[in-house]
């Protein structure tokens, strides 16, 4: 069986163990967003590509999420002795490893896939790990400030400003000119899975790409809730979905994606009522326990999501 | 009084901090050599320049007399876990921010001297660091292998072959067609001093630089040995030396400059029959411990070679 999960970073990643657990003979391929990608010092960082791998390769720090496990940070500290800007972005030494190497190849004229599958040669996360494309996507935020209006690139949204200042628009810069990187069309097959990552800059990204999203669409869809009882269960999904317009809710995230995109949606037990939504209607709803706090619980949800797809991909649903 | 020293690595940079002692209200130019520039993974790497910025600015390994004092190695230690290539250059973490900032800078077009200015004003290395030109030079060695003929950057010669196999050929590619720098020719008045650096690929690269050896000859120049009782005090000169067929000696050496371009040579005492060479006539000679052992020793060094390029520029030795 082959299942395409479309991935942001931490949330997806943690989804991504759960499922390589779940469906240990399917053949795995993973989407990743691009738009958090950023050139700090001339390096060209890939948070959310960095994290899947990291996290199914074994390399990533387990309390926080991402970057690396036993990291030390000498070159950011350098960096900050010499007055380098900007100094909000934490690089590792041993995270620096991996844009310095992905940089060098860039600067060779690889593609980023070409140089995604290099790293992953390392890493071996057991699953094929592709950039949504090899064309440059950055995510900028519109922040309106002291009356006036100043753009600004996602990460120093996120990171520096902590999503505080409200984001008066999310453009994916470059997206409507990128094409799918190579095997990304080719990929969306069978099962597709919405693992519960931001449905704005996370997979609202990946689905901005010309192509995904109809590809997508023509699928057996079954996507997870990131938001549970009305708050993002981490990260700051709420002013990014703010921005669009979208409720913080499982059923306002359900109903943004829409019976158009997927089939099914899985809630947690305390938003079961999502299930009656009238703007969920076509969407086939579960709920059940949906925080991932060890593997055991997040093997069960990419479980559940299995189940879901292969149901409805069954049409057993439709059937009964 | 402006005083121009032009600088390999770690013996300039020793000889250098005697002479700010030596010198403490002289202007001081550092001409320093750029041939042993290097790029690795895309970072540019400028050895002889990080070694006299970070011995003055307080920051060099003393132990070594390069890289970075208390460094670690995490960065490298994951480009080898990459298995990225070569291996044989160590890259610390601290170190590695200096090529990390200079890369960006060169890539957003500054010149390596704006670039080079601009890492010194955190060092404070109390002299005026130049490279000798903006312009790309690196010196290549020709070997004799196999019976075949092979090329290798001077870093790959030296860091990894150990100099071990004999250099046919060292060529300073690019220096031809090179510019010094701007304020390298203005900086050449007063006196100059050749500190005890490689006299082949330091200061024999430098004085390759279209307009530099002209420069210098015209001026009150004082060499210091870097061959003590017929061995290099540190590092592989002999190697370089044998390559371009001139003897591992002071006298050899004192000759291979030349009374046209150099008119003090310091010997260490044991070398002091130099001064009856036939092939130094014409230079001004003297001997004097030349082991630049602690800083009071290279500060008596320094202050020698001074002393001498005043003699010489009062008129002082000609008209006794």
């Amino acid at each position: 069986m082959r299942i395409t999960v479309l991935a942001g970073g931490v949330g997806a990643a943690r989804f991504l163990r759960g499922l390589k657990r779940a469906a240990p003979g399917a053949e795995l391929t993973v989407i990743g967003n691009t738009g958090d990608d950023i050139t700090l010092f001339g390096l060209r960082v890939c948070p959310d590509l960095d994290t899947v791998m990291y996290t199914l390769g074994g390399g990533i720090d387990e309390q926080q999420g991402w970057g690396r496990a036993d990291e030390t940070f000498s070159t950011r500290a350098e960096l900050a002795a010499y007055g380098a800007s900007p100094d909000w972005f934490t690089l590792g030494d041993r995270d620096v490893a991996t844009h310095i190497l992905r940089s060098q190849l860039l600067a060779a004229g690889q593609p980023l896939s070409a140089v995604t599958e290099r790293l992953c040669r390392r890493w071996r996360p057991g699953v094929r790990l592709l950039p949504m494309s090899d064309d440059p996507v950055e995510t900028h935020v519109v922040l309106h400030e002291d009356g006036g209006r100043r753009t600004v690139h996602f990460q120093e949204w996120w990171v520096r400003l902590h999503a505080a200042t409200p984001a008066a628009a999310i453009i994916a810069v470059g997206a409507a000119e990128a094409v799918p990187a190579p095997g990304v069309l080719e990929a969306i097959d069978d099962v597709i899975l919405f693992p519960p990552s931001n449905p704005v800059v996370s997979i609202g990204t990946i689905l901005a790409v010309p192509g995904i999203r109809a590809a997508v669409a023509g699928k057996t869809v079954v996507g997870v809730s990131p938001i549970i009882g009305g708050a993002p269960v981490r990260g700051m999904a709420d002013a990014c979905l703010t921005a669009i317009g979208v409720a913080t809710s499982a059923a306002a995230v359900g109903a943004h994606y829409g019976p158009e995109l997927i089939d099914g949606w899985l809630v947690d037990d305390q938003d079961k009522a999502a299930a009656d939504e009238p703007a969920l209607a076509g969407i086939e709803v579960r709920a059940l326990p949906l925080l991932m706090r060890d593997l055991p619980a997040t093997t069960a949800i990419a479980r559940a999501a299995l189940d879901l797809a292969l149901d409805l991909a069954a049409g057993s649903l439709g059937q009964a």
